[in-house]
């Protein structure tokens, strides 16, 4: 199965696909990001994201859809702009009837980290040794989008 | 030409169709709502608003789109909430090339009863009379939804 992670974000948007091998172990398939500038306009900016993530979708054709849950603390202006992009990534998900699951931030780094209080650094470094790949996922959003998808792996792995 | 006012919300989205007429004067077209129940959890509530607004853009096909822009006061959980309704009508407009008009709440209340600081129930009085209807429009999401288009209507009539 492929699950694709989102880190959903209006001037940059990452995103990645992992897909789990027979040995239920998983591979990264894709990853990538979507980056927009403000001169476009937020309409614009939201629905190139939302189309990018669509075609993803179309191509790629991932089971689920991982990533973080609202967080209500510190920017509030990047969170309710940030809210815009979900909603566009969530319509695309629906679109192609596929679920989309949430995880809060310390959740996933926790279980990519086996620590919830992990920097971004961190992270990207583990999803790097989780996927045995020789060079390290960039830009940081598209490292947290394989992250949330590790993290969907993780949790339903443990089930 | 024909005006599409939205007021974005998750628990009720409300909207409205203003057409106008060969004077210049805008007449009721449609207006209604959509809800969404909180067990239907958030990516098919954010779907279920899109679908409806999609689908009530390929019917009515308005020339614009017409809502209020963010507010950062407030209950913010509200707002990043409303972030994702916002951008799911965004991709809904942009889908079928409808340019977006994002107006402040003073701007739509100054145009519609001519004071920024005017209540919902002033607006929803005011959205009654110019559209010359004996009953008032109910929800007042609805009326919200009217009165950004009312005000696109108004501020492009003025230059």
């Amino acid at each position: 199965m492929k699950i694709l992670g989102i880190d959903p974000g209006l001037q940059i948007t990452g995103f990645g696909i992992i897909e789990i091998d027979g040995k239920g172990e998983p591979k990264l398939f894709e990853y990538g990001h979507v980056r927009t500038a403000a001169s476009e306009g937020l309409s614009k900016r939201v629905f190139k994201i939302y189309a990018r993530i669509n075609a993803l979708i179309n191509e790629a054709q991932p089971q689920v859809m991982a990533m973080e849950s609202v967080f209500y603390a510190t920017n509030v202006k990047t969170a309710i702009t940030m809210g815009h992009v979900r909603g566009a990534v969530m319509v695309a998900a629906e679109t192609s009837g596929i679920p989309v699951f949430e995880y809060a931030p310390r959740e996933i780094k926790m279980s990519v980290v086996g620590n919830g209080a992990a920097s971004k650094e961190q992270v990207q470094f583990m999803v790097q040794h989780l996927l045995g790949l020789k060079e390290k996922i960039e830009p940081i959003d598209a490292s947290d989008a394989l992250a949330a998808a590790l993290c969907y792996w993780h949790r339903t792995n443990l089930k």
